[in-house]
């Protein structure tokens, strides 16, 4: 018998496959990463195979690249692409004003490089990820190994309580060595104990220490949001 | 017989030596990379031997770190320290409000990372390095491999007229594969056939294209400036 899906995964793949219809024909599509991007392009691939529908795709991970391959949607290098019409991309959290946190994946350098070079960024999520204040979610920052913990230091002198995240093995437990994005850096993860109440100047001041390389803030990226939620029924906020 | 010093070098190690007068016992020092640097690590080492003055120093490059060691002058590792007493380094270009390019030999954010945790940055030219405006000297740009093509668009879409370094063979000629800095990213050399107008206006636009690292501007961080003069007199710029 099969296990019957958490309502958290209903809501993920309500989004995503919500998502999926907002792709037409001839379309250079940017796939997220993640679990709820995860479902989208999985209803992208029984789209394009169920209908006269042919796009091409850039992705933001090895993970979404392979799902998008072995369905059969053709890549492109992103070195050969200047503009996206569209990248659906999930994130860890969305607030009223549409500024996210994203990164939870450590995919958060491709993701912006993706995100601001289209058109729209359609970002689907659980109603989990709504949120009035950012920050309960750990802020990711890619820093360079060089002076990682110099860096570590400077970060915390904002008032940050930084740690960098570390590998972990299959069964989830953590390793002691420091986890590596694709970048080939390591990242920080910012608790905010009362949440982040200026993202806009954290950002700033995060970014103006030499050895950050980018920070999970995104802002004025977001199109329109859609919602999933657990019974299956999905909200689009435009 | 000996080759005669060209001018140029005797200034530069007019103010690299200058500099090494400043450096006092106790000190924990930030050495800079380059050839002006070069005569100042010369002359430090032969400081420390000659009197009883004893210093520790942090490296922003492999060559200095091993100038250093080989001069007996015993190296810290980067991530033990919080803040250098003083950092000794060189410039490609300084302007009149101390604003200065940096990066001509690929080290700029670690440079930038030194300079930014030391009490002073005292930074040693020749005299051809003061410009009226920067940017005669081409600025390097730090970026990240993954979707480099597309970051060197979006940099020229700025206006700016960037191209990749490349590495060069031992006769300097430049060979087809691009230069990779210490921290395994590429860099973009932007040339400003006009001069750069407004640095810190086009700082900003730069740093806030995703898969920019680092650019080589250094705002606010030079202290004294020793210049050195083909004679081997020097200045001193408070």
């Amino acid at each position: 018998m099969n296990q019957p899906i958490p309502p958290k995964d209903i809501a993920k793949r309500a989004a995503g496959h919500a998502a999926a219809k907002l792709i037409h024909d001839g379309m250079l599509v940017g796939l997220g990463t993640g679990s709820t991007a995860f479902y989208f392009i999985e209803a992208l691939i029984e789209r394009c195979a169920s209908s006269n529908i042919k796009i091409s795709a850039v992705a933001t991970s090895e993970r979404s690249a392979a799902q998008a391959k072995a369905g059969g949607i053709p890549l492109y290098d992103i070195n050969k692409v200047t503009t996206l019409d569209i990248t659906v991309d999930g994130a860890d959290e969305i607030d009223h004003q549409k500024r996210m946190i994203k990164g939870g994946g450590g995919a958060l350098l491709r993701e912006k490089i993706l995100a601001s070079i289209s058109r729209e960024m359609v970002v689907i999520i659980d109603k989990e990820k709504l949120v009035d204040q950012l920050g309960i979610f750990p802020l990711p920052v890619e820093v360079v190994p060089f002076a990682h913990q110099l860096t570590l230091s400077r970060i915390n002198k904002l008032g940050c309580h930084g740690s960098f995240r570390r590998k972990k093995n299959g069964d989830n437990t953590t390793l002691n060595e420091l986890y590596v994005t694709d970048n080939g850096n390591y990242i920080v993860d910012i608790a905010f104990p009362q949440g982040c109440h200026s993202p806009e100047q954290t950002n700033n001041a995060l970014k103006s220490i030499p050895g950050v390389v980018e920070t999970g803030f995104f802002f004025h990226l977001a199109g329109r949001v859609i919602v999933g939620y657990p019974d299956g029924h999905i909200k689009i906020i435009p």
